[in-house]
């Protein structure tokens, strides 16, 4: 079987829904906080600048990535929310009229942490936010040291420009969290992120990393039917303990529509501020010919709140 | 968060798993059944020659893809399985040594047909059998007429090459049927397909079509860490009803490993046997790196199991 496109499944015109112009910022972060903070606030002003109604920030843009060891003193760059990170940014939604996806380390109590997106609507009030629900550990990213898995499941933050679904970084492996995005409305796909290589990869497996990440997230795009937008933290960070060589962020930021198509990559190298258009027309356009979300088999699903089926 | 090798993970000599030889048979069909029978025969003879353990032939190889109209009189094409067409498939399993993944048009009963795969040990013995779950059905791929969607679940087929996961087609742009095969220990994915382009479709449609049908399934091999088979049917196919251009079936035959890396691609244009090596050992090897299935958020994936959040 298949499916294919009688003409062109794409001019839809019945549908008014609108364009949106997405932001990113992809950026290099150091260890002085105020700096990141400022480096964040011109991505923004720019993005505003170029017409964007939605900016999306990396993963934990406040800091360096502070996981790539297990160091008890790091706590002490996490606020609570609301706190004083959360309303700097608040206050850049509310003065460049843009919905804004942020990153922040969230001091929920003494010895409760998470690793929190934040949106904020165009008027500065908090439209919601949402607690990574998968959390890695692996060697250079010591994210179970630092982060309570999320408690608020996985649900999309209804703002001025759509339901977001908005999900963080390792997420991004799981096409359950897509999915449950999709099916409670999200209209796009959202991923702050902060992966890279770690330097003694050969080059083939750092290829084969990269790809692999690019891929999974387009095939939520493609399953879904929606657009994916996820922005990656770039540039070197050494390893303050010494025990590795650091991790080069990969960057590569990109925006890819419902099919999985490709419409911006940002570079591996450098920072980025770029504004893309997406079309939301698309997914409907999409689902019409590819109506997964009609066939699929709940009946037959029941498995998947199993660890393992043995 | 990220991931990263420590060096290269897939030196892990602890594991003496087999390297399995998959074989793939990307054919033609025409009204002739015999003939289409007899280049099948001909395909799972040469992978063997070639050292084959495992072939794999194309989505309801014995005969055109009938799902372009819908006719009454295609259902003369079903048997049972066990069936004259299940018989002969099974004596090339038995006579080549080879564990053969086929696609049959199963009557089960007047009235109740299905889209089945079946899977014979070398001796010729049915190993298991897989009723297609998801059935799709839009312009030129009219399914839903003929066949039930399967009630055999997500069920993995043990052989002596492995537990195969074996699903049909449409199941490919599901993240659900990957994953319920991984969970339940398979240890490759395995596509019989028949895909294709109807011939108005612009160029740049057709490209954004194969190139998300190869990415979604590249998506599922890394979200679970397993090899992927897909063998697709190559040439065209009129409409015997004359409403469309008929399909043009993309071929690309594919095999990737846990990573999602490519380790071959058919054309897009001829019929093709090739014998390509999966190391099975370096699913275990990933996994050890990206454990995505240690960090699952069971608790919260419950809603899988309704056709929309609403």
């Amino acid at each position: 079987m298949g499916h294919l496109a009688q003409g062109s499944p794409f001019a839809c015109d019945l549908l008014l829904l609108p364009l949106v112009k997405v932001g990113i910022v992809q950026q290099s972060c150091g260890l002085d906080k105020q700096a990141n903070i400022q480096q964040s606030l011109r991505g923004i002003a720019e993005c505003a600048r170029q017409g964007a109604d939605l900016v999306v920030l990396q993963e934990l843009h406040c800091g360096i990535y502070f996981c790539q060891a297990e160091d008890p003193a790091m706590f002490d760059l996490a606020e609570p929310i609301p706190g004083p990170d959360a309303d700097v940014f608040a206050e850049a939604a509310r003065r460049h009229r843009v919905v804004l996806v942020c990153s922040l380390f969230e001091k929920r109590a003494p010895g409760l942490y998470h690793n929190t997106a934040v949106v904020f609507e165009r008027d500065g009030a908090m439209a919601g936010k949402y607690r990574k629900m998968h959390i890695p550990d692996d060697p250079a990213y010591y994210e179970k040291f630092y982060f309570t898995p999320g408690d608020l499941g996985f649900a999309p933050i209804a703002t001025s420009v759509g339901k977001l679904g908005v999900l963080v970084c390792w997420d991004q492996w799981y096409p359950e969290a897509a999915r449950l995005m999709a099916l409670a409305g999200a209209e796009v796909l959202i991923y702050p992120t902060a992966i890279g290589w770690e330097s003694t990869d050969p080059e083939a497996e750092k290829a084969r990393q990269y790809d692999a990440w690019f891929t999974v997230q387009r095939g939520h795009a493609i399953a879904n039917g929606l657009p994916v937008i996820a922005v990656n933290r770039v540039g070197h960070e050494p390893d303050w303990t010494g025990v590795t060589g650091g991790i080069q962020f990969w960057g590569q930021s990109f925006v890819v529509g419902p099919q999985g198509e490709v419409l911006y990559r940002a570079s591996a190298d450098r920072q980025e501020v770029a504004v893309i258009d997406i079309d939301q027309r698309r997914t409907e356009a999409v689902r019409r010919m590819w109506p997964f979300l009609r066939d699929r088999r709940v009946d037959f699903y029941h498995d998947l709140v199993r660890l393992f089926r043995d």
